[in-house]
């Protein structure tokens, strides 16, 4: 029985481009914001013993208490305002499925994290997005106009790699009417948090991932904070079993050792340095405050097409406005220069 | 800034009621329908060896490819034809976020798996249940008076662990204009699957998941079979990092070993019929095709507070039409000797 499965789908989704994850072959992979290093020796071992004693056969603690308890101390927040996430990906799409849905506006400044409107399209609102203002800051005034239900805000900013004004932020919060989600993925890398902030404004919910400083971007676990009722409504919404016992496992331990995760992050903060000045030379880099770089350069498809045929695997961007730009993740050392060499040829070659 | 947070929720979330697991003390678990095996040393040991190999700070494969080659070997379909889940959980939200939602009509037999209507009413469908017939039959004719845009069917059925009429079923794929879903959760105790008519009727949608004959609970891989066309519409819906690297490693061995598994099932299918002579004896036990029994007395609700004082759990239900029913999973040979001489202690102080 042929079937018009089309007209089954919702119009939302016929339409939708899906997440795009390039299918092609590299050595170096620096698109996606990774951690170049994966964990110490002995941490991964004591992972995989601490694995070897779980019982593959029940399933993994639901409210996932051992590992809210070590990131609330890690926090020094309450585990009641914690939730965990297969990925922070899964609560963008739980937060959306409490505050957000058919009817609702969904408001973000972009260029962004292309998941939010994504999310924001599967679950039925109506998304509003605001431009950046030139300097890659946010303009409240812009936002508050669209009268956001909720609003995503990562910062810093992917790929812009910024932070925003504060007070920005706080106004958003203060006047709006809807939840503000700020997506603190690059935490890390920038120390700046409104974890703080969500005393004082109950409707601020911050987002934050072991996937990037943390380096377990494999096991995806994300976590959000807010307040207890931000929290307890949310967690309606999320999967019973939405972590996995071994990923539940293994990042209580990494985060028992935030201290050594640190030292890594330090690294590639200095590391970063080194491939800003040197970028400088050839292209235009912007200021970052995570583990990647936005630079512009007028020949970035080129580019990005050259680095590829090098097995170098960089981001470059669908949208029309950012033709111009590619983004690169911080690697070790030897994979920024063989990365820099490489620009380097092409734009030799180019002269 | 206090805030209504209430306000902000959508009002289908602010009146759910979530998913309930028990936050109660026990030595027995026998109320999740898990195999009461963990993996044999030897898989087990070799899945380490695989997990140590893995990068954790690198993301998992967004496809999955390994692990759907893998499925579709054992099931003898294309890798096209099946799409991962973290858990079958997520798979019935992404086909609710593709096909259901706002204003559609999600159809389901009661009682069944509480997740389809927890899930209908997250993302804003109109929630129609249709009770079984009193042998626990499906009728297909209520089912299709509903005018169905997505029609759930546990087959075989949890909490009543019968398989459906076959002709019934496909009456309903025949003749509905909507997405059947069949959950096959329990598929390697039944032996009976609707894959084959997935060729014939492109709405049907069967699930599968690892967590039950294949033991894996803790990991959380569930997956999908479907036409291509109706993969390739949910694989849109779902999230890009879905499944962690960890667990896709562990199934794909695990799915290659099907064949020891299948061992496993015939002991706890052996072990099903032992516990079921000796529930029949004390009380009215209903024909199993799955790894647990349901059964009614008359002081079902006492029965399960003395074996929860006893620290075994079994499942209670809240519905006020299960309240003279018990679900009790098959476990160990000397696990359920002690679940029965504490059901036989039990009776005999009522006597």
């Amino acid at each position: 029985m042929k079937m018009n499965i089309q007209g089954l789908v919702r119009p939302e989704i016929r339409t939708l481009e899906p997440y795009f994850v390039p299918e092609v072959s590299y050595d170096l992979k620096l698109d996606a914001m990774e951690n170049p290093y994966d964990l110490p020796g002995d941490l991964k071992k004591k992972i995989l013993q601490r694995i070897k004693q779980i019982s593959f056969n029940r399933y993994p603690d639901a409210k996932g208490m051992a590992l809210r308890k070590a990131i609330a101390g890690y926090l020094k927040v309450s585990p009641e305002e914690v939730l965990l996430g297969n990925g922070s990906d899964e609560l963008i799409l739980a937060i959306l499925l409490t505050f957000g849905g058919w009817g609702k506006r969904i408001v973000y400044p972009v260029p962004t994290f292309t998941v939010y409107g994504l999310l924001a399209q599967i679950t039925g609102g109506i998304k509003r997005e605001v431009f950046l203002e030139e300097d890659f800051q946010l303009n409240a005034r812009k936002i508050l106009k669209e009268y956001p239900d909720v609003i995503f805000i990562a910062n810093p900013n992917n790929p812009t790699s910024n932070c925003f004004n504060k007070d920005e932020i706080l106004e958003i919060a203060e006047k709006s009417r809807g939840i503000v989600v700020i997506d603190e993925a690059y935490f890390e890398f920038s120390n700046r948090s409104f974890i703080n902030q969500i005393a004082e404004y109950e409707n601020i919910i911050v987002l934050r991932t072991l996937s990037k400083a943390f380096g377990l971007a494999g096991l995806r676990v994300g976590y959000m904070v807010g307040s207890r009722e931000v929290i307890k409504e949310v967690s309606k919404v999320k999967l019973p079993y939405n972590v996995n016992a071994l990923s539940q496992a293994a990042a209580e331990i990494i985060v028992k050792n935030s201290k050594r995760i640190n030292k890594t992050v330090d690294i590639i903060k200095a590391e970063r340095a080194a491939l800003m000045e040197e970028l400088k030379k050839m292209v235009t880099p912007y200021p970052s405050e995570t583990n990647f770089i936005l630079f512009s350069c007028t020949q970035a498809q080129e580019l990005y097409k050259y680095l590829l045929k090098k097995k170098i695997l960089v981001k470059v961007f669908s949208e029309s406005y950012l033709r111009d730009y590619l983004r690169v993740t911080v690697g070790t050392p030897p994979e920024n220069k063989k990365f820099l060499a490489e620009v380097k040829n092409f734009m030799r070659g180019k002269k």
